[in-house]
């Protein structure tokens, strides 16, 4: 099992070779997979990977050399300008040409208006979160005192909110004292710090394959070496687990374990104990994302219960189940590490997001909250069902049927590849979330996640049956 | 002119030696001067920096060894351990201890309870703030549409905002368009940003000495050489930043040129113009750092307005005049680097803060904003007059007189120790903000930055007048 480079399509609609190859080296150095002074592959290797002519790729490259982009020393090779700025150039565009890789369904998601649709995002739509309970919040926050409202938080964040994490945690088995808990402004900035706090550039960090993608772009930020585990639909494939941990030595992994993201798969009890002895015998710490605890029925195994926050940080966010507009999130971890992860914070952000801290904790502890949530989990049952059958009526097939969450991973119909589905799809302004951006192995073509609460429209069946019938492959 | 790696204060009140040489290498390795693997000093250097026995230095790595936290490697040396764990603990304990570094000021000021004084801070009073507007704001948020309350941001930020930015920098001569903004969750994960866009580790950075200590500190996060260049009360030390460049080739220039922090200062438009020039002949990008342009009465030179956004890029905040409660800043660059600077922002922070972004755009498109920031200038000016007179009264003396802003910074009485003073005064829980903290030469020794905002109690020159009776040294 080897560190895989995440592969550039080759396909890009409407793109000459020339362009698609120029294209690939930016994307690849817009992404950091290639930083500046880095060699680039030379042009008889990228012709093979890219499959297209010698010529194409000395065409590409000399191009890249007149744009100052990349530099030419004869009879060494081609290397990174040192200026990271013409290749950003590249990612401004029609949005149709963006290569497959770990944005692709991040900034389509993000980027898209309110009347596309996306079937490939990973969230709910806003109509299915406790909108009346923000709004009651907001206007009790409009008469709070004025620190709250204009003054820096704490550096661990609000206690009363920590205080509530810890209870909610506790809930799950997981055992935290409030002083273990830091608030950050979102689940993501909480793994980039834990990220600066225990990497070094060039460590290797073993993830999930498939896993979510923005683990995959957050390590390529933090230059770590990624390897990925085959996922099961009871957790990591144990054995390749093992023989990973073993040969590579990883300094950490990182996973949902909760509700696993693309597969909605659950942990199970034995696979979570080999992990953490596995853990203990090759010194690996494990970040478990749990930013869908909410959403479950009843609480799957966590790590961080079996380990009692020892090797495990858990880390969570309110994203998912009360507002991505609010950003908060937060790390629990032992003690000692505790302080240096405040100190980084402040270094990279300084003060928290007091604001949104204690709108959090308003809705938190409004009773209304637990009510939206079994309303939530049951609208997701009726939409798992519903949406899992009419896929299966298009030939699309579940990979498991989850438990709970919002994510249904499946195949699609031999030979189809979902990255081509996807583009189609996008034409129709569908946001699809294609296999291989979850997939460090490139190895999910033909797979596809679906987030059921945002399939209910009719249309996406419609333009699924048309592109599926035109075998977009 | 070299980097000076920060030293950490000798006279920790009430440690012992072996204690205290314990303590500088816990705090190196958590503000990562000194990474996991990284060699120690050896026993002789460490104890001719810290001028003390050799046999002080012994004991105190032999006890770290016990303690896990270093490995000795006979005949070779000492090794940083490769957990991070165990370092971080020193960081946990009785405030006082703190040694004078980078996060003194801010870690100090966060933790202080509202009955502490913080002339040291580096924000106004919540009293100083637009409370009304911020409230109004929320009100009106109360009632918006469910995906501004529930939805992530789109990957720029919000559009109106973004416009509005861009009309307010063109008001201080900026020309930038609203697809050059992109919002941040402050102007410190701004520059966060920036710095990894911009930056291979290793890499030089130029900063002010003094300079805002928090540059230190992100700084180091990211690995970087850091150099300092000799402020003056017209900006930098033009012979010193022409020489620094030329002989370190600088990747990045870090300032604020509005209003200086610590120094008040403001740059002429003589030394902005020489910098530009140095900047193009060596190459040297420059992040100007504007988060107090609102405080101003009439708008100081900006590095942005020469040089188009060219090799100068823009940031700021709203955390100093609008709410440090809701986080949002933003990054005005050229627009090859948006979009690179996007996927970064999404891999580190997925989607912006929708709402606080929401919010901002509320309070400042109020027509009493405008009025805010007027009384706020005025009653800065009235403080400045009040506490330089009571300053000069105990013999602390200010640098310069500043034309805006809340910052004095000053000299103490002769052979008075600024880290001493500070150490004193939080016994009686005022927060000072000792020049050292600011300084990367540690030149700064007997200054002191003032808030002239949060130095208006009679307490703090009753306590001020004590210390230094006492001749703190």
């Amino acid at each position: 099992m080897v560190a895989v480079a995440i592969q550039m399509n080759e396909n890009a609609a409407g793109h000459t070779r020339v362009a698609m190859v120029m294209d690939t080296i930016r994307q690849r150095v817009a992404g950091r997979s290639l930083t500046p002074g880095a060699k680039l592959p030379s042009v008889r290797a990228l012709a093979g990977t890219l499959k297209v002519s010698i010529s194409t790729v000395v065409d590409a490259y000399e191009r890249l050399v007149a744009e100052g982009a990349i530099l030419s020393r004869p009879g060494s090779g081609f290397y990174v300008a040192n200026q990271a700025a013409p290749f950003a150039l590249a990612e401004v565009g029609p949005k149709l040409d963006r290569a497959i890789d770990p944005f692709w369904v991040s900034r389509q998601s993000l980027e898209a208006g309110d009347a596309d649709l996306k079937p490939g995002c990973g969230w709910l739509p806003p109509s299915w979160l406790p909108e009346e309970g923000v709004r009651r919040a907001l206007r009790t926050l409009s008469r709070a005192g004025g620190s709250a409202l204009t003054d820096y938080g704490s550096p661990l964040g609000l206690p009363l909110l920590r205080q509530l994490i810890a209870r909610r945690m506790a809930e799950r088995g997981i055992e935290a004292s409030p002083d273990q808990v830091m608030l950050t402004e979102s689940g993501t900035q909480a793994i980039d710090l834990l990220c600066r706090f225990l990497l070094e550039p060039g460590d290797t960090v073993l993830v999930d394959d498939p896993c979510y993608f923005n683990f995959h772009a957050l390590l390529r930020a933090h230059r770590a070496k990624i390897i990925g585990v085959p996922y099961t639909p009871s957790g990591p494939d144990i054995e390749a687990f093992a023989r990973t941990v073993a040969e590579h030595r990883p300094r950490l992994y990182i996973t949902n374990s909760g509700i696993h993201n693309p597969t909605g798969a659950t942990l199970s009890p034995v696979v979570a104990h080999r992990i953490l002895k596995l853990a203990d015998q090759f010194d690996l710490t494990i970040i478990e994302d749990d930013i869908f605890a909410d959403l479950e029925h009843t609480a799957a195994p966590r790590l961080a219960a079996f380990d009692g926050l020892d090797r495990v940080i858990h880390i969570g966010s309110f994203s998912k189940t009360l507002s991505a507009s609010a950003r908060c999130g937060f790390v629990a971890a032992k003690p000692q590490w505790i302080d240096g992860l405040t100190d980084l914070k402040i270094a990279t952000s300084f003060g928290g997001g007091r604001m949104t801290a204690e709108l959090v904790l308003n809705v938190l502890g409004d009773g209304g909250y637990r009510k939206h949530l079994e309303v939530v989990r049951h609208r997701l049952s009726v939409a798992m069902r519903e949406v899992s059958a009419k896929l299966k009526n298009l030939g699309v097939t579940p990979w498991l049927e989850p438990q709970a969450g919002m994510f249904l991973w499946c195949q699609l119909p031999d030979g189809v590849d979902a990255a081509n589905v996807a583009r189609a799809a996008l034409e129709k302004r569908i946001v699809m979330a294609p296999g291989n951006a979850f997939s460090l192995s490139q190895s999910a073509t033909s797979f596809m996640r679906f987030n059921v609460s945002q399939t209910l429209d009719p249309r996406i069946f419609e333009v699924l049956r048309e592109v599926l019938a035109g075998r977009a492959n």
